[in-house]
């Protein structure tokens, strides 16, 4: 990963800023012969898409796909499928409220990008944030659509373990309950506490962050590389590249180094013929950077919105002392749509993982 | 990052088995005109070098660095410098023991990465781990002591702060004290409990996992890229990178998710001449992927050593099921050496970001 | 270059094929504080677009380019900028003649890559050729525009020195001419030849090839890599990945092999405080893959067209033996657009070489 | 390919200067289970060690390679093989001969890249050509050795076609006779004719270029990838980069401009099963930059070895105006020793186009 383009074999350039006239990417690498319609990516985006409840920000972004390049289809082809060329994403931007910038074009808001952008560049497109904005993450949640398809076998799935300093109840997981409330959260007790909890921020005009966890079944046994390509390696890029993402785990995490050798290793026992089974999954499905066969477990975590109500002290481009309130709309807690987010650079990570797999050493080998 | 290399710019290659006649790597895209002598690498492997103490693996290294390439001096010039092509860095190995292998030939050891070495390709260097061992890490750390030139401005110092379930006393803190004890720990009562207690757990064949914390001081803000160019996804690449390693955070990490909006933002006040004055680090000197100028924060999650005395179940490259035990020399915890690999990899990354941000930027630019 | 994607600090990913919606490309990597409209990119558009005299295809495209992110000005800036993101150009296609495309479709058309496009992906988008159409070429015309920019002090000119079998009299050459005949020709007295030759060419329904010169002056000792980044390897990748290009050569090319020693080597005088003088540039202004601060000089052979009205001899995709006319719209000579197309892979060429030896080296160091 | 690496999939990063300890190279991605020692690598070296003839350098050097990682045998193994892990293979320089260089150290040799390092970095390694020797190559072959197992089923020779303004009689085309004369040559008239012309020159301290043709037979249709990932591109880039190489050509390459598009057009019958059958190959094997299954041809021209006893005017470091003989023991025509070092850059360029497509696409796939 570097610049705006992730990955190796299966690659994604992003591009647009959030009051630019459009957003997209362009999918590259991706295997011929796999049916894509626009309908697939929109699915996934507008599980990403703002406005849809109280908690997220209220811009009206109809996130509209497009897709301009890389699919085909003639009258005798049962399917529009991809070719094998790039496939380019194009979302307009609709809703860059006109609004007076002036104070974040002259001040740096704190916890945001506008001292850095700054000082690295020296000109920065301020308005809502220009390429710093969480909106760049429709682009990734686009490319995962056709990351998804490429690893038809796997299932990724993130959920929301963690608002705030209030964590699920782990004993209440249940994956379908997901779809059921605003928050990705797979526990109803704790969505019903997040809903009254986020409110009362949300009124405050605080924020608050979040934990999120994402799973992914199926993946076989091999893919990853042994060093710097390592699959654990690629993930914590991939994830740690999500705007406001402060830190990233796989399997037991920091937790692991609590354990001793003995409650760490997961210990196997004869398999069904698919590599053996393991009786635990500390590992959380990668050991020497590889991908064991069991389901992948990953964890990030989202710093809260930087954007609050309340007065923070800073200083000017001149380097004056002033404050700075951040009005606006705004998602009073980021991690909740960084979940579809999550999915989507995981996908993208084992997408590119499997390709690259398959080119060293060929088609499917199991131990 | 990907395969055996990491870096782009600034870009190392490493190569070597456990067991095999040598490791190494090479580093290239260093800058010319730096003074760099083989002393200057040992010093740094030195610090990661095995069998200083009780507390680390018994095999004996010496560790003996040679530069085969990329630097040079003539009777006229005041140094040896680099010349701007690869600098090839070349260590034996010399204490690879003589040893039946039969066990893990055919076994595959819980928490080690035989199973999917053997599920990736068929066939493995089982000795001493291979090229899955730690000892790869040496590399690391001579590629490190390069980069650390690179960026000479900028100090980059590691400390374990946790060991197993026991973490240090902050207020203890003391860099010197690194220097004093066994476990790169800054604060001396919690090395000597950490004494006792890896004792204990060493002579009971166990084992046990560390956290160990990175801070990198004069990096100048305006290092690092959007998006997926990251310092933080880079530095969170570089370190999950590195063996056993489990998680990574930025700053405050995990612990962001629990704060406020307010409580997480950095408030900023006017500095004295050279970017603004922050008064807190909660971002870990990290800002929208692009340092801010204040000390860079990261931290790592250590498991513990997957060798250990206890005999776990397991299953045969045939399938059935078994018991091992493993024998041989071991670190009981691998935190500790990860310290200076830690720091190597903080400074391979660092190096990295400043050449790239030269390339696009050209040289220094502030707020 | 791999993929869509080509340069290594100065970035250019390209999508789109003839018949779809769109193509354009990401410029990623630009330095920030460019002044950048997309008149400027509209003006090398311009001088590569179609339709423009009976000696190229008569496909009518305006070749609007819209930037659609990567600027900025706000009302107290004076010109639009570049901010350092990635700058999306996209053009759409507008003249995708609906036609019977049953022929190109069920047949491979010799000479061009139907047969092995269908052999890589088992399918093809064949509507104007795909992804394979010389369309594409636009997209790194706009590029190229950027790139430009980035090397403000390097003037980089094309000229078709040859067509079919004639070259010109360079003792003939003016610059100025170029911009006076539909060729691109810097000898008016081949451009009138050209003009007859291609005419009964193209009335017979056949096609020419042709031989570009490019130079690009002002370029600074030091660009470039050894090795595998060598300057004249990565302009030699550039050009020969432009379509029905099958021949590059630096400096005196294929005729360097006819010369001693003696007569190869470019002596050198005293210059005038900028580097030494040459008395001669068989080189081409590289020197061990390094520009030497002498013109850069590179030419290369573009195929004649390989749609022509002659029926050929060629297979179906069921392996079938049959004919083929490839009737429509084309270019007698793809090697006349060819030379603004190589004067932007050039230019992107040497914009990466520029940033790259930024990074690694610094700001400017000259002998 | 940048810096000191060449490939996406199979990559090669070498290292190492002429007068320096030793060169070499580090083969990455290579698959595993391929069979691999070291006489196999050594018998690709013997072809291009020097002082094997009158006709190249009588620096005398074993180039004795040790394979330092990568590969692993036990004794149930029928063969050592190797792992998928790095392959470091190490030639340790012997010949070194203790020479006074201070004139090539104050002056710049016309021709070669004393002027341009010096001009990159500001210091260079002067001692034989430092990192700019030609016996860097020595490091291509041995990866190239490696690359061949990569891709078995396909065939790639080298011959020398042309040295200095004479070419062979294609009429005489012996591929046997290549092993016969120390030029590489498959007309043994024509070499007959190449001893005595050589002759001339070496005894009169003048030197000859050289043009090379490729041969690759065997590759299946489908390599290599539309747009910067063309098969013709990598080529010419990997071509390119061989030190002295001024120019690239593909199949026809720069005749190709001379032909019409009917002639040019190569018409295909049905084959046997495996493709269609090709009635000419003007196209050198590469349509729209993917194998079409034909035989892959390009040609390259090494200019005269820029190393002669001729006096030739240049300047110092200083800039002061002077002369200076090369003198030393130097090969009178370097052409000679690239065949098989532009054997072994096609042998990579193909290895890697085969992981890549395999990557993408999948196990064969065939029209």
């Amino acid at each position: 990963m570097s610049h705006n383009t992730f990955g190796h074999l299966f690659r994604v350039t992003t591009f647009g800023e959030s009051h630019g006239p459009a957003i997209g990417c362009v999918v590259d690498g991706c295997p011929p012969g796999i049916p894509l319609v626009e309908a697939d990516v929109q699915a996934d985006l507008d599980r990403r898409k703002p406005g849809q409840s109280r908690f997220t920000t209220q811009r009206r972004e109809d996130d509209r796909v497009r897709i301009l390049s890389g699919v085909f289809q003639d009258e005798r082809m049962a399917a529009q499928v991809t070719t094998g060329t790039p496939i380019a994403l194009l979302i307009e931007n609709t809703d860059q409220r006109s609004k007076d910038y002036a104070d974040i074009r002259d001040k740096f808001r704190p916890g945001h990008a506008d001292l850095t952008y700054e000082a690295k560049y020296g000109v920065r497109d301020y308005r809502g944030g220009g390429r710093s904005s969480a909106r760049e993450t429709a682009s990734r949640v686009a490319a995962g659509a056709v990351a998804r398809k490429v690893i038809a076998g796997v299932r990724v799935r993130g959920a929301l373990v963690q608002m705030g300093p209030h964590g699920i109840d782990r004993a209440n997981w249940d994956w379908d309950e997901i779809a059921r409330n605003p928050f990705f959260c797979p526990d109803a007790k704790a969505a019903a506490f997040f809903a009254d909890y986020l409110d009362g921020l949300r009124k405050a005009g605080s924020s608050a962050g979040a934990i999120i966890e994402l799973v992914a079944e199926g993946a076989p046994a091999g893919w990853g590389a042994p060093i710097y390509g390592k699959l654990d390696s690629e993930i914590a890029a991939a994830l740690m590249s999500i705007n406001a993402v402060k830190a990233v785990e796989i399997g037991d995490g920091f937790g692991a180094a609590e354990l001793t050798g003995e409650a760490n290793a997961d210990e196997m026992r004869a398999g069904n013929g698919d590599g053996p089974s393991f009786l635990s999954n500390h590992a959380g499905g990668i050991l020497g950077g590889i991908s064991s066969g069991q389901p992948i477990v990953a964890r990030f975590a989202v710093k809260p919105t930087s954007s609050i109500l309340a007065p923070r002290r800073t200083v000017t481009k001149a380097g004056e002392e002033t404050e700075i309130v951040t009005k606006g709309r705004h998602d009073p807690c980021v991690g909740i749509r960084a979940v579809p987010v999550g999915e989507a650079m995981l996908a993208c990570a084992l997408a590119d993982a499997f390709l690259r797999h398959r080119g060293q050493v060929g088609e499917e080998r199991r131990p």
